[in-house]
């Protein structure tokens, strides 16, 4: 039977196989942000990742467990964001084969870099559904792995690095906020935490225009939601991952939707007071603080795992300068 | 006779006294950057530095080293910039008094930030000789130890502490670039690099709106120079400083000056590949290489000092979308 969730075991040997390939980002204290936002801040601040996303490790962390037979073959993936460049990165690092799939849409320059770095980039429909059944179609082919950016346990190992080296920088660490897209991360962090020091808070937050999660914890089963437009839009999703879910729902003490107006806020007091060129995205848990989602004590030490940086720079200018962005409504 | 000069033992000293106050920043390889650049690129972030500039370091290094009278009778410095904030914070966290003396120009949110801090802010006239006249005024009455941005050998020895932590984490550095503005920073760089691997080249980058050192190194001796408007404000100096130009004259292998155009698409390529929230004073440096005023190798292993990221962000994210900022010519 195939493996459908992780283990803080899979964790600690994903950190020593990716060790070469990444970089262990600090943990920055913020004692002004601090003071805004009435915790103790710790950020992670992924975007200092290599590719500038926490998507290498996940990606790396799957590609280095496959079979030479495997890796002779090549591996396939459907993302137009952060986790198909991670791809094509480890790709060209590992002088690999890989295919990314990418909505028809997608921005030329996106696709112009995963190209560059010697992916194979296949246009395709922009349903989420079409796009896998042409997944399935190249693998069937060209006998490619799957790199899946969520519902893959090996992926979800690679990301839960980032809490073994949070939880190594900050012992007594109380707290810890993990946006949600499609799961992969949180799943593993969770995990981790978990296992690691069960006491530790783990919350999940989703902007209120794409909150799978958090409505399907309301129901109490995975339900689909419309995906509005948002600025967060790396974590755009229409249900929960079939394998993160169980473990989200077993591991993640809350889940809240953040507004739009407090992830830009959010945002803009990322590069003021701590000087990182931050995505919307990366911002949502202290949007959520922000906007009275996650109540805190002034004591709490709380970690914001900063995913991601690869917004333009002229959209972010704009975010700076309060002038309105595509996807805000 | 009072010190004029840092030498590598002093700087060593400031690493142990400071180290409790200040971030060990990392130092950040940028693959893609160093494909743009023509060599290997390795940046030193300071504006993650705690007051998110390398300031903190000479400030502390310095307050640090008083005696306990001299403590409890307080320090005065004058700069509108990133020192006077360094040491207002400085002085908040270790209960001292300062006073910080700033043209009576200077924004009103910089005037309130050093005030939130504790610090005593005087207005005074935008000259320079007036403002130090007035500093000295106030000694004489008070008894303040003044913390001088670049002529003190303890604050330049605290500065100096970047290279040694550069060496550190990169042996075979084979080239480090550095924005001078007083000229604080590249004497304590510069000192310390010399003492321990002098092969190293060291260069330093100035705007060429204000290149007294430039210049001055052109001509053989110490001139004056306009201060024309530039968006490097922060490296605004008229003439070169007393106890600076002979270590620099000593230790600096190159000083070369570099155009707006060039300074301004550096801060870009900051913002969008290394995901650093950086003031153009930060990038005159790349902005160097940019402009083909330094000759690098590709493997050679190059460092930046980006020194800071205290500019408003709204100003910023001007920059990002190519609309001109005050400043620029």
């Amino acid at each position: 039977m195939e493996k459908t969730t992780v283990t803080l075991e899979d964790i600690q040997s994903a950190a020593k196989r990716i060790a070469p390939y990444i970089r262990r980002t600090p943990l920055l204290r913020q004692e002004a942000m601090g003071k805004l936002l009435g915790c103790d801040v710790y950020l992670k601040p992924e975007m200092l990742q290599v590719t500038g996303a926490f998507k290498l490790r996940g990606a790396m962390s799957k590609i280095l467990a496959l079979t030479p037979e495997e890796r002779a073959k090549g591996i396939i993936t459907s993302s137009s964001g952060n986790h198909g460049q991670a791809c094509a990165f480890a790709g060209e690092k590992l002088g690999m084969h890989v295919t990314v799939l990418v909505p028809n849409d997608t921005p030329l320059i996106k696709v112009n870099n995963a190209r560059r770095m010697g992916a194979e980039v296949i246009l395709w429909d922009r349903s989420y559904d079409k796009r896998w059944a042409k997944v399935h179609e190249e693998v069937a082919e060209h006998g490619y792995t799957i790199v899946h950016p969520y519902e893959d346990p090996m992926v979800m190992a690679g990301q839960g690095t980032i809490a073994l080296e949070i939880m190594e920088d900050l012992e007594d660490l109380d707290t810890i906020i993990v946006p949600i897209g499609g799961g992969g991360l949180i799943s593993g962090i969770s995990t981790a935490v978990k296992a690691l020091k069960p006491s530790v808070r783990v919350i999940g937050v989703q902007a209120s225009a794409s909150a799978a999660y958090a409505e399907s914890r309301k129901v109490g089963k995975p339900v689909e939601v419309p995906c509005l437009p948002t600025v967060a839009d790396g974590l755009s999703c229409r249900r929960p991952g079939n394998n993160p879910y169980p473990i989200i729902e077993k591991n993640v003490d809350d889940i809240v939707a953040v507004e739009e107006k407090d992830i830009l806020e959010a945002t803009k007091m990322v590069a003021k007071e701590a000087k990182l060129v931050a995505e919307p995205s990366a911002c949502v848990g202290i949007g959520a603080i922000l906007g009275g989602k996650i109540k805190v004590r002034p004591d709490e030490k709380v970690a914001f795992v900063l995913t991601s940086g690869n917004w333009d720079i002229d959209m972010l200018g704009k975010v700076y300068n309060d002038i309105p962005v595509e996807g805000v409504e």
